[in-house]
């Protein structure tokens, strides 16, 4: 690269190209990272790099749903207040996050860690599902539990969902998914027509 | 901080604190980029935060411009093909790099490490000015070398112009600053009052 050689320090270099390697950031922005943290005490930026360290080194999963926790158990899981018989199967850590913060839910989780998508090379024993379907499958009365899909709406979504329907259906557990539709406050003159198209087919009963 | 507390491990929201306190990384993004490096493969990670590291630990700067060096003395410096006659005054290591992107100075640098500053609490002995009057004052032919402002336009790039020009005059060197004016390609009536009312009254002979 002619541009490397414009560095005026091969430590430059290699730090600008470890912060350019993160999602989202440019060049242009790694440097200014870079210089930023060159004017760090050192103090903090060893501190900065022991927390990123620490969290790859450290982080451990949930035994009951592959959730990111400090210890062998989440804290979700921990929760005896929640409800164990709700069980909401997400792709990603992030997901959970989302659901948690909207304060709706108050049952427990299940990460996938993915999705189905044989395009990307994913196939079901690259995720938790068997994790899933023995953690189903243990459920003491499966006819009152409840398994939530909450993946996203696409196809690989949809296949994900349909995969592990078939896989958990003989236990007789109730299935949902998260309902679809216009967001609250969309105009329906921007709407897709899918969303809108869905919208109309799977309308609800209007409760004024 | 009740935010803190929706964050599904001790080490994810330390790692969040850590990254989010980049300048320009929200919070959002800090999450992100954490739960990115949480999918990378473990050595990944290390070479990621070791070569931070290693760029503060490690990095030196040239003891003739306080550029950013890998050694005792920056590449700049050490090539005997560039003019050190002149020398070029900036504010920061990010301008020197700025500077030699464009190709058009072939001289020497001086990087003063911040700008005199009142009210940031920046003052003369807190940047290498002296380190620059010495410089100065050791060139073997002042009248026939050249001092070269690059510092911003404002207030205080200007009042540290003038301090330093006030230190290194007895020695006769030649004194210059970037020329300012409309940008090429721009717009007149776009241009703000001052930089067109500077390019009248600083206007160059045309050159056909």
């Amino acid at each position: 690269m002619a541009y490397k050689e414009k560095y005026p320090s091969e430590l430059l270099s290699d730090a600008v190209d470890a912060i350019g390697s993160l999602p989202g950031v440019g060049r242009r922005s790694a440097l200014r990272l870079a210089l930023h943290l060159l004017r760090q005490p050192q103090e903090n930026v060893h501190h900065f790099t022991e927390s990123i360290n620490r969290l790859r080194d450290e982080v451990r999963y949930c035994r009951e749903c592959r959730m990111i926790a400090d210890g062998d158990i989440c804290s979700l899981c921990a929760d005896h207040s929640r409800d164990h018989s709700a069980i909401c199967v997400v792709e990603s850590v992030r997901d959970v996050m989302s659901i948690e913060n909207t304060g709706q839910y108050h049952g427990v989780y299940h990460v996938l860690g993915g999705i189905i998508s044989p395009i990307a090379g994913i196939g079901p024993s690259d995720l938790s599902i068997s994790e899933l379907v023995r953690r189903v499958e243990a459920l003491e009365q499966p006819e009152n539990a409840e398994v939530i899909f909450a993946l996203s709406g696409d196809v690989e979504g949809e296949s994900t969902a349909f995969y592990i329907y078939r896989k958990i259906a003989h236990t007789g557990v109730r299935v949902s998914s998260l309902a679809r539709g216009l967001g609250f406050g969309d105009d329906l003159e921007y709407a897709d027509q899918l969303t809108l198209g869905r919208s109309i087919v799977n309308r609800q009963e209007f409760k004024p």
